[in-house]
């Protein structure tokens, strides 16, 4: 197949306010990659017919594969039909099916049908209808001057309705299409963005297919690894050679792949092994805790946790030493040891592990906002305890931190 | 002010491909749709220099104020500045406060700045550089032939920061906007959706300024008034006499304005009565106690939590009688009553509250997925226990239950 540049176009002035998010836009170019379309373009205009028209001119001149949605309905600024006469000249022909379908439906519900409702059966001369089989208004596809246009309701339920049913089989057809995309996300930990992308750099700038995308978010990095290929074994084997030399260079940071998190992989750890864990929580006060029983099942290695926000429970609850207190702080290496050990005791666990630190907006025991201390005390009463200093706000600074202790459970669970 | 024009660009190629939604377009466009200004366009184009560069060209010839996010990055895709360049021809300089902030930042955290990073310092001669509160790279606005350009991060959390601190009262500034639009969110809990609006269906319907937009969202309702006119004063005016009139039908479930939230009303409360909390949770498993201290000073109200995942911690930790579970089981009033008594005791506070059910995705002692049990114990040892039937999945079941937590402490510290 020659490679297809598609666009999208969305209609709607409640788009350009802010009142809904394009959510269209993204679903339909993910069926599109599933078959091998490579959409270039997203554009949302008003409804207004000379900003539309422009809109439609220049999409006319960049892609051979052009979807619209919304602007198809019965009232006054629905334009989209309009907007696209005045471009292509196509004359406008009312179609006999969808007048029949319409007016059964309005006397099947005692309604009668408000002469607006005829322009829902407005298509182009030579288009094909794309029957709506959950609402009323159909889609309609067009080719004119070598472009495809695809044209569908905006409400998302009737989109994708006609997406699947309609314009996807066409297109499968009308195209030949006999290439996949596939994509593999690989989930690293422990690496910054800019770290990996550095170590990568002549890898991700030499790659064509597969190619390499780094994404970056909250305290991780991802990979994404897109290749293009007759089918999906075939995808999958550019894919695992690329990933081959990925590993080489960065692959002791690599935790997963594609929508798995590290704390599941961690979780996957502890059932492995056999093992129940317990937190001790003072600046995370129970966040880590909560994101451990995200998935079910968690009481299989979760035995629960003893959030000691105040040093006054960190003594009368875990009964650590006052004394260790007074001479090391809450902010401290002991302070952090003594929580997971007691913790682990108290749950009868297997590991603990502890986080106490400073999340702000103040300083405390003189010590900055985002110095924090995790400690993990193992089955063999080892510790193992870092010092982080996290920069953000206090969101930030919590979040990094149950992020981070995820992290070293993995990396000691590893051994 | 002359009418601006104005068109968002979303650069990057992951939002092509249908695996992120663009929700910044729609945020950025309601804010600007806030401030008076009318959002023409959104287009996204992926990380390729020549597409890119096009579409800039495109949004010059018709905006006036051109808002792009995404592109920034250090990485050898993030190509917004080059294109800039090529459309500009404005020199690329180093921002040396930016480096700075960066070598500070790398050496705080014992990491190596790799060359690469110095491009999030790259600017614009003659540019105005917008500081990055929660992040690194900086935005970057430039006035280039009586058009505003305005360059931000596509990271929603570090874009929404740079708009609201640095490109909004820069706008208001330079375009002298003199129509103000001015919302106020009435936030409301213990009312449903569908009776609030029962209550209030006349007054929305016939309010033209304000606006009274009702909004639903996990297990609250709030009711958005938005006043357009010429000054603040003039717009909350409009707003008062409205709230007013609905106040007098539903009053009784408001709980707050704004931003404000459920728990930061609660933690008031405790404040203002020097109260102080302790939390038993089960299904929860930390999450309320996570949630209490999301805002800073928590330590003046909350003491701790703890988190008896596992009914054998339900006996080591919280020290429940055997018996009392043998007969009641977990999931029941007597369970919730004795964690928020014995909660309350061991984290000598003033305040007990307890969480126990079923999250799912299985039963559990018999009982639905979606009961849960939820226990105050006050200051004078009286209970105030209600049981609930939640629907959802595990994630709703929690959230839910944790927001109910916090409405029966706000009405019971009402009293």
């Amino acid at each position: 197949m020659t490679e297809v540049k598609a666009e999208l176009i969305s209609v709607g002035t409640e788009l350009l306010l802010g009142q809904i998010v394009n959510t269209n836009a993204a679903w339909i170019s993910e069926q599109l990659a599933d078959k091998g379309i490579s959409v270039y373009y997203h554009t949302v205009v008003g409804d207004n017919l000379s900003r539309l028209t422009n809109v439609l001119k220049e999409a006319e001149k960049r892609s051979d594969l052009i979807l619209i949605t919304g602007g198809l309905g019965p009232t006054e600024d629905d334009l989209t039909r309009e907007a696209f006469h005045n471009l292509s000249g196509l004359a406008i022909v009312e179609d006999r099916s969808t007048i029949d379908k319409m007016e059964a439906f309005f006397s099947k519900n005692n309604r009668v049908m408000t002469p607006n409702n005829r322009k829902q059966a407005h298509i182009f001369e030579g288009a094909k209808v794309l029957r709506n089989s959950v609402g009323i208004a159909p889609g309609i596809i067009v080719e004119h001057e070598q472009i495809n246009w695809v044209f569908m309701p905006g409400v998302p339920r009737e989109m994708k309705a006609i997406m699947a049913e309609e314009v996807l089989p066409y297109l499968q057809e009308k195209l030949q299409l006999n290439t996949v995309i596939f994509s593999r996300m690989l989930r690293f930990i422990g690496i910054g963005e800019s770290q990996l992308e550095h170590e990568l750099r002549d890898l991700i700038a030499a790659q064509t297919n597969p190619t390499i995308a780094p994404l970056a978010s909250e305290g991780e990095v991802a990979l994404r690894l897109t290749a293009r290929a007759s089918n999906n074994a075939e995808a999958e084997q550019l894919i695992d050679d690329v990933e081959a030399q990925i590993s080489i260079r960065v692959g002791q940071y690599l935790y997963g792949y594609d929508q798995v998190n590290i704390a599941q992989q961690v979780y996957a750890k502890l059932v492995q092994q056999n093992l129940k864990i317990a937190s001790a929580e003072s600046l995370t006060s129970g966040a880590f805790a909560s994101s451990i029983v995200e998935e079910g099942g968690a009481s299989a290695v979760f035995n629960g946790a003893a959030v000691v926000y105040q040093s006054l429970a960190k003594e009368a609850v875990l009964n650590i030493d006052h004394n260790l207190l007074a001479e090391h702080g809450t902010v401290s290496k002991a302070c952090a040891e003594a929580m997971a050990e007691k913790v682990k005791h108290l749950y009868q666990s297997d590991i603990g592990i502890s986080f106490t630190g400073v999340a702000g907006p103040d300083e405390l025991e003189g010590q900055p906002v985002g110095t924090v201390y995790i400690s993990i005390c193992d089955a063999n009463n080892q510790f193992v305890t870092e010092r982080f200093q996290f920069k953000g706000n206090r969101q930030t600074i919590r979040s990094r931190s149950v992020k981070k202790g995820y992290e070293l459970l993995f990396y000691h669970l590893q051994k």
